[in-house]
């Protein structure tokens, strides 16, 4: 059966609420500097009240990626779980509005739309704090095999893995997509979620997953090894294709015998680093669902990467598509 | 009675829903280009369902203008009313977090707090869609007479006029202004808002309004007259300070026989204008509130009005008065 979408990206449905921070601000609210924090409701209100003035944008890593997808040009799916509240119909509304399938049915009851408070400090980096509300009651009942099986591949947010009913649901999702002969992808999403979650994490990576992505703190992490290129071996005999992205560096493409060495893209101002590795898998999966080669697939990640961390935000502020063929000289090329 | 505060705003408190748009979509959706017109709840979940992918910011005329005083260092209160919901609950997050006072209590039954649907082309020009919920139970009852002692300046928006409760709250505290020895300031908002209400506002500008702030369609609207220079002449007569704003082509202030002419602000990228005549009115009215002479609020008003037009979004991303102090080199001066 043809595909008729190139990517089902599946995870946290979530509204961002951004905000500048002072480096003050980090150490007085005993914040975990440049890292991704679960956070109940009550501290969630505590850190709220002691933000500064904020905006709010839809968010969630997987679906920054789907979002990412659309914008380029691609045909993108997204499962995840919002309420029936403003934050669920906001979410709901930016992500359709870019041209991503959404068929999950928010919650009716229960607690509400997941919500993200992001700390930016002037170095551009962010401070994320998770309240995962409504994400909670994302089920393997929302995993519907025959939309799995509209798509070439079907990508899952490490960040699945901190609820039990969603990681049921990632690993039903992974079945179906490799019952239906398509092909499973991961990010590891963060060092501390990999820490929390390091056994099964390794057994999905060789079990199930055909395309990873990880960055250098992530795939150290899993595999506990001194450095990027004791770890780089250990990704490249577990996965078909494994996309690893260290910053400003650049990342290393590994698939079996081929490796790319692919430089990150030059930004002017780097304004908010939230969303580049999102933005990464976006380009990189966009790439390789379109017939794009490996190389080539990594400089997509890296451009799409680069026009996220140009300004606050996690989603793109310009239509990927001609950003992408400009920087590449693809202009039609992958009508 | 020595004041604490510098001004007090009253307007309509809103939060914004910005996206960008094509200029085939402003047609398409039969909107009034680089005006802000009223709405609906069926138009606004039409338009709503009709945009692209959108963030959500605070904002509103007067209460922009009050967080723009605090940005600059200034000691400003807001008087506007939202319902208690999800969107009242960003309104008032982020007014007090930049340091304005905000006494006004929430509706608790009644329409939603206000939204204003903002399409931003790709001249950087912004077409308002306003649906103003929770803002029609803004009445007299909300303005506290011992609260306005407080201010020098009591400062309204002419798009209170729209609704005649609003309008009833805006002549009480106009008087309680008056009743304590303050001033009381106006501006325009918007060249259909005069169309609506020409004759009070004229009864208005000229019995009840020490400063005024126009932009140049509103005060030859205002007026009824063939140019700037006419209308000019006109609201001298009427006011002791008029400041009238002339987009890049600066501002003009005339204060009895004193007039000056002010620059507008070098901006290398002008991203959206939402918010330009608003961050004029919080320079110019910190300025006069803080001992300076009126060239220099003036200024003020061009620098703050340079940064809010410099990113979309209608409130200032960064503190305005190191921004501000480092452009007039006042650093220290005002504190």
């Amino acid at each position: 059966m043809p595909t008729d979408l190139d990517v089902i990206c599946i995870g946290n449905a979530i509204v961002d609420v951004l905000s500048h921070a002072a480096d003050d601000d980090i150490v007085r609210l005993d914040l975990n500097r440049g890292t991704m924090t679960l956070i109940e409701e009550d501290r969630a209100a505590e850190l709220y009240a002691a933000m500064g003035p904020a905006v709010e944008a839809s968010g969630g890593s997987a679906a920054n990626t789907a979002a990412g997808i659309a914008s380029l040009g691609g045909r993108a799916g997204f499962i995840g779980k919002v309420r029936d509240d403003a934050f669920g119909q906001i979410f709901a509304h930016d992500i359709k509005a870019i041209g991503v399938d959404f068929p999950t049915p928010p919650a009716t009851e229960g607690p509400p739309t997941a919500s993200c408070y992001i700390f930016i400090t002037s170095d551009a980096h962010r401070t994320m704090n998770t309240y995962l509300g409504a994400c909670v009651n994302l089920t393997p009942q929302d995993i519907d095999p025959a939309f799995i099986g509209r798509a070439q591949v079907t990508y899952m947010e490490g960040y699945l893995w901190d609820r039990p009913a969603a990681k049921d649901a990632f690993l039903t999702a992974a079945r179906e997509a490799h019952g239906h002969g398509r092909k499973v992808s991961l990010t590891l999403s963060d060092p501390f979620c990999v820490d929390r979650h390091r056994d099964s994490f390794r057994d999905l990576v060789k079990g199930h997953v055909d395309i990873l992505f990880a960055n250098e703190d992530e795939i150290v992490s899993l595999y506990q090894v001194a450095d990027f290129d004791a770890a780089l071996q250990h990704a490249r005999a577990d996965c078909q294709i494994a996309a690893l992205t260290r910053s400003e560096k650049g990342s290393v493409v590994i698939a079996g015998d081929e490796v790319h060495i692919v430089d990150a893209e030059a930004v002017p101002h780097v304004a908010d680093t939230t969303g580049a590795g999102d933005l990464y898998a976006s380009g990189f999966l966009y790439g390789l669902t379109n017939g794009h080669d490996l190389a080539t697939c990594g400089r997509l990640g890296a451009i799409a990467a680069g026009e996220v961390i140009s300004h606050v935000g996690s989603r793109p502020e310009v239509p990927l598509k001609d950003f992408a063929e400009e920087r590449l000289g693809l202009k039609g090329a992958a009508d």
